[in-house]
């Protein structure tokens, strides 16, 4: 009986910890993405973020789905999603196009990490009630991530003004209804 | 009266944001100590991180002194941390040394930050008792950071390992008195 309750309770500790794996899976292919970008290798940072965004999506699911949500993974997850969709999207953009405004651009850069630090922290401090409240980093990363597939076909400073669009949306206070 | 309470109000959460803006100037600048990284001007990313971690011991002791420590001070905090003496130091190291063992130089460096994000994702649902446990991500960025003056002196293997050292101090059991 006692080593049937260990082996059951060694279970749930196992099935608490594959959403928190697949957390950290996504915040090192995230890390990932930060070396591809700095070895200029643009397309592979994309490729990886990309890879990110499923995973984030995936952990998420598991968790629900395995009744193993936890506060250990709200942390992880937030900590993973400002590596992944914060500060990986945004040196790519700067790598890709914002570098050319010298210190303005690497500003704007800063300013949408920043942004997002406080729309993760302000998340979870916040009761899940079924609603977001300001723009999803994760969303907000994604596009940022996929402007840069148009660097050739936009002038530069729309990037400028989409990079701080995408900030202000983090931080703002309208609610948008959980998928 | 009611005017004196409304100013009364507005001081304290004035109060309450200035060691939240210490925080964001922290992450601000261990995403300047990223770009430079990414730029290859190493002393100055060293330069930054240093100046973040002043600013680090300052957030903490402006809110333990206006009194003002928050639940959203303790997330932005951690994030900040992230970035300044997780991702940063570990992008350094990597651009320093490491870089010239390959992948296996990548994944050592994903490795410190993974284990940073556990390190302070642990820390942040832990109750404060007078105690760390395990070497605080502020420390391990730090001496990651002093160790790139070594290069020049020091066997390349010897920064690898060190690496991992640090990445397993950081998520080690052991206990540390506060300071």
């Amino acid at each position: 009986m006692f080593l049937l309750q260990r082996l059951d309770n060694t279970k749930k500790k196992l099935k608490g910890q594959i959403a928190n794996v697949l957390t950290l899976l996504n915040l090192s292919l995230g890390a990932f993405a930060i070396l591809y970008t700095i070895q200029n290798q643009l397309q592979l940072a994309l490729l990886f973020i990309t890879i990110a965004a499923v995973f984030d999506r995936l952990d998420g699911a598991v968790a629900r789905k395995l009744n193993s949500t936890s506060e250990l993974g709200k942390q992880l997850d937030s900590l993973s999603d400002m590596i992944s969709f914060g500060v990986a999207p945004a040196l790519l953009i700067h790598q890709a196009i914002l570098f050319e405004f010298g210190f303005a651009g690497a500003f704007f850069a800063i300013v949408f990490i920043v942004c997002g630090a406080i729309r993760l922290a302000k998340f979870n401090i916040t009761e899940a009630n079924g609603f977001f409240y300001g723009l999803p980093i994760t969303a907000a990363g994604c596009i940022l991530t996929i402007m840069t597939l148009l660097v050739a076909y936009i002038p530069e400073y729309v990037f400028m003004i989409n990079t701080l669009i995408l900030a202000f949306l983090m931080i703002s206070p309208f609610k948008v209804k959980k998928m």
